[in-house]
């Protein structure tokens, strides 16, 4: 959960991001940042901010904001039954990136939130720098990372309805509980 | 057909409005633009510089380079059978752009190009600001124009094999052939 007050503070920290990175928003999209905590109450730690751009039956596109030293917890997008799952295309827009999958553990900039270890299996390291891309098939496992300055990244994918991600954490929940104080 | 050496300086061109709108690429990217003619030999009244940013079977995003006064000719994204077509999202990113639908006559700051005016039947105009969307289902119909500053824009799209784009000139063709002189 999060109190109300901190929400707003960390939508407008989103915003001064954005700005510094000199990403231009339609003022409609400036109101409508996303605060996810992922039911974990700890948002500086674990967490993102999400502005959707756009969303259809087949198509979304998704700003994904990081403040510093933010992790977005480990997760992947599973395939259900005849629904291939989600297709993600990761871009690297700004600031100090990371991201962690599969593969020989080269872990040097990044870190675990504290006490987390268990639910952070992937520790190969990949430092994005702007422009950089991944292509997430469904089922990969991934985490990412921001460093001092925060980052900002674009996530396009397929849209898939009527399935979930799924996270390593089991704590985890994908409703966001805003509090009054 | 493009002169190989005018490929070249159109190329760069499309660099320097990406530069001026202060997008960042990868050092791969600035050398895979591609400029096509639509095998109509005028370059700077008919065609687009296009940059593949991603591409796999279900899902692809560009971004697309309009010098100024330059015109993409109206087409449009059909279905085949079982294949519902490719949908489209457009985001304006920098510049001067104008889109045409279908409705009213309200043409105001665009032009068609001169003597096509059998080939553009929309009049429609809608001025895109950075961060302005349009969402286009297939079969819809649409061209769009840059003003005087040029314009950069986003094409994300569901990825469809098999089937092209459908243009209202007859004379186009897709490929666009490059000469030595």
């Amino acid at each position: 959960m999060i109190v109300k007050k901190v929400y707003s503070i960390i939508q407008q920290k989103a915003l001064d991001l954005i700005d510094k990175a000199g990403i231009v928003l339609t003022m409609e999209e400036r109101g409508k940042i996303v605060v996810a905590d992922f039911g974990l109450s700890n948002i500086y730690e674990e967490g993102i901010q999400i502005l959707t751009l756009f969303e259809t039956e087949r198509i979304a596109g998704k700003l994904l904001i990081l403040l510093p030293g933010q992790t977005e917890p480990e997760h992947w997008h599973p395939s259900v039954g005849n629904d291939p799952g989600k297709q993600e295309i990761i871009r690297a827009l700004w600031g100090d990136l990371r991201f962690y999958v599969s593969g020989e553990d080269n872990m040097n900039a990044g870190f675990i939130p504290k006490g987390k270890e268990e639910f952070y299996s992937l520790r190969h390291e990949i430092i994005m720098s702007p422009g950089d891309q991944l292509i997430f098939d469904p089922g990969i496992k991934h985490w990412f990372q921001a460093g001092h300055e925060g980052a900002l990244l674009y996530s396009f994918s397929t849209t898939v309805r009527d399935t979930m991600d799924r996270f390593t954490d089991p704590n985890i929940e994908r409703i966001t509980k805003i509090i009054e104080d």
